[in-house]
């Protein structure tokens, strides 16, 4: 059966056992997370996932479920693990993905509100306030299709034409296997984001390919479609021919998603600000932010 | 198993074919939409269906699920099967159940802020604005235990006792077996609110037996639990031994659950309030309402 | 004394009783709305008024107080008097100017949050739904320059270079000289956003020199400045040098600003549509925009 | 002229220089608060100062501007204020006046969706959990009037009679008469709510003579009426045959009010809390409120 996740992890563990030809997995542990980092490094590997060729971060937390008891240790793990893939230097565009109004969707947004925005704070501001280099950041939530009439891909790449920036983080909810991880993961690619992936059933691309910069993909899964949850928990006692048609495609949330969405887009948001701004304090970051 | 259910209707289609003793079951169809009224006229016909002895009339409709093309023929029968059991004068207080910060359990508080507050005005500017007898309605939403430190029925009860209401109408959230019916069923029972039923795991009795008055309750379902989506989804397929312990205890709702609850709590008030005003025309009620 | 208004209206009254050269006024009623054309013809009518050379529309209505009783009749109006400036077809890009965490400047925010967009619809979604021929619109919000690091001005430019849109209309907050006025009129013009007007001190233009097609402004007026309540209230009565400097600049609103926000962008959302989509009926566009 | 405000020391400074008899005043200096304590102690003082015999503390501070760079010290000086006034043991029920949807009204909703109910945590969770002793909390914003058809004065007598509080705390917005004080003052009042205070034009009185147990009352100005600031900013410049009937009774507040509210709330509820729970720290409250 066809198992709908965004996150590579489950894609590798679906494939079974044996790890296959054409993908790295490394796994370890700092401040009770589980950070691991499965590379894709072939077009067979690439089949075998179903995922493009490139690197996939996950962090494994538990704060995002409502409350954390360590939210600068996992700030700072987020943090970290964005720099691995995100240019040293340049402008960033950040945007947020998804549709603010509908809760399990809104996480994109909700970074996005988070977010210390700089491009036009550089110069001037920065130096008279002696906030050190600060890099220039944007950052749009430009919302979904059906608000907008347009793709999500067409506003990038025209903003992209327009302030040249030197990477794209896009942030984004995705769906999961597994109950047990959603709101509890974070991953980060650098493969962008591909058609059919993410909530949004259709998105065209946002990658390297089509913007000709890095493309780095934040993303947190909220929903699990129904099937999933059968299979999950029934294993082989699943059989497909008993699904109803509703079932096939409902996805579903946690009935607490309000609290998740929140706790994970604030754990994001400082994790992209700690990131981008390495040389702001957390109090010079949300004093900027409020 | 035990499977999870606030709903009368799903209660009598779990017990089988056969109609139990001491349960009536009557349905007609009216706007599209089907109403059933089930009777529980026996302890052992309680027994069986594990609802108190009472009247639950249930209202299946498809407007709940984020538009609806019949508004006003919803909001109708809503009223009409609301009347079936509330007194017909008389002070009404309304209860939102629920708490607002989370979205599937935020329908209570979403229908009384939407609902047409009159016991202040039905002396002076019932008359001075020319506006019939309007009926005296209290509402509030108070919120839940873990918000105020206080039972809703210790707030149920005290202000009853302070403003001695004819009736009492609780709204609530529900949880359904069938994700078909999330969003897009209403029940409205003579029996009050139970412990346990709700949302909520613990909550405290609002009855006739505890408030001395009638105790109307109004329930849409917006949450499954995980172990009742596999056995709906798949029947004899389903072995419990294989379900996970956080799936036995997670509820689920929609993604699309803030459209889902916004469309269920307009019709609702909309109901509520024609019930309550029938004297008052629809824009009347919006325009005082604003 | 330098008051401060961006209705053409206000700075005629200001200008004083006699009409100066290159500017014409004419009203009429219409659903007990007053309905005011300004036309500035020539630069010293623009120096005069201190606005460029242009068509400035007023409708003087009470909805936008909180609460309408003719809300179809003002809608109809609204389309109207937009319909009088728009070009007759082509894509219209509509831009939700200010900042939705702002109550008193979210009115663009919020029109958008109202509005059809169609752009993705023109196509295959219309004839399939016998929908009659839809004009395609696009809409965003995109927030102000403290929140996307980018000017509005700048995303507008990159976006009619992705979409070549046929026009643009961009709905702001304005600055009313007078407290009757605010969140009872609406302005439409044919001669964009000038830098410095609307709600944010600076912002760049938005003009059909800058972007090569029309771009119509619709406004509504939300704050007043203190120093210009002083001189509202009390004429010559008035006495600069003792305006404190916080109330120079301090800008304020009327206590109900939500409820004469949501009504306002609830009348302008409602008319740009109307306007925009004359072939679909209200029923249509809520339920298409739902 | 008739000057409203609800700050005892804004009364005192409409009086004049001289200290009138029966009033006492004293201020001191702290984490660059000024704190002014304004002691009312005879009738005729009470007659003079047009408030009720009782203590008035006033805090003016800056943080409530939309950010504070001392966000810990104010909460310490607002907790010991309130400690000045609040009996040492026993239940305490804290009422968030005002009506949320009324964003300058909103103070007292947000300070107690801010707040830490533990009435019914007190037994059982506190120990388990080994929080020392908790004192217990309970809180509720019951909405206006116009929501509820009930006078919030009836709904807090009610829960006094049930839960039997040893004191009630009631939080409020406040009209003043002096912008700068918009949002940058908390004026603490055991002399509890009087009618005709408050934004509420009515209001039923909540005090120790009506509830037979102390009411403190916690408040921030955040409206002004326009004949106020015509007065404030312009002296005997001053004529009031002169300002309109909307001037007369238009309340106003600053464009800036959602972030004022927000920052205000946020230093009221961290003060409360403090107050509350001495034994817990900043991060179990945190931890315990999400």
């Amino acid at each position: 059966m066809n198992i709908r996740t965004d996150l590579a992890l489950e894609n590798l563990e679906i494939a079974g056992e044996i790890l296959p030809e054409g993908v790295k997995k490394e796994s370890h542990k700092k401040e009770n997370l589980t950070i691991t980092k499965v590379e894709v490094t072939s077009d067979s590997g690439a089949n075998i996932l179903g995922k493009p060729i490139g690197t996939y971060i996950t962090i494994e937390m538990d704060s995002l479920k409502g409350f954390s008891d360590n939210f600068e240790g996992e700030t700072e793990v987020v943090a970290e693990q964005i720099n691995q893939l995100l240019p040293k230097e340049g402008l960033v565009l950040v945007i947020g993905l998804g549709n603010e109004d509908i809760t399990p969707d809104a996480i994109g947004p909700q970074v996005v509100s988070g977010l210390l925005a700089t491009r036009h704070l550089v110069n001037g501001f920065a130096q008279e306030y002696g906030l050190g280099s600060l890099r220039p950041v944007a950052a749009v939530a430009p919302g979904v299709l059906g608000q907008t009439g347009m793709e999500t891909a067409e506003i990038v790449h025209s903003l992209c034409r327009q302030i040249k920036p030197a990477a794209v983080v896009a942030v984004d909810a995705l769906a999961s296997r597994s109950v047990e991880r959603l709101g509890t993961t974070v991953q980060i690619a650098d493969t962008g984001i591909s058609p059919g992936s993410g909530v949004q059933n259709q998105r065209a691309e946002l990658s390297r390919q089509s913007l000709g910069i890095p493309v780095i993909a934040v993303g947190v899964p909220t929903v699990v479609d129904m099937t999933t949850i059968a299979y999950d928990l029934l294993g082989e006692g699943y059989q497909s021919e008993k699904v109803s048609d509703r079932g096939r495609t409902m996805m579903v949330t946690p009935r607490e998603i309000d609290k998740i969405i929140k706790q994970a887009a604030k754990t994001v948001a400082a994790g992209l600000n700690r990131a981008l701004q390495p040389e702001l304090s957390m109090e010079e970051i949300v004093g900027l932010t409020a």
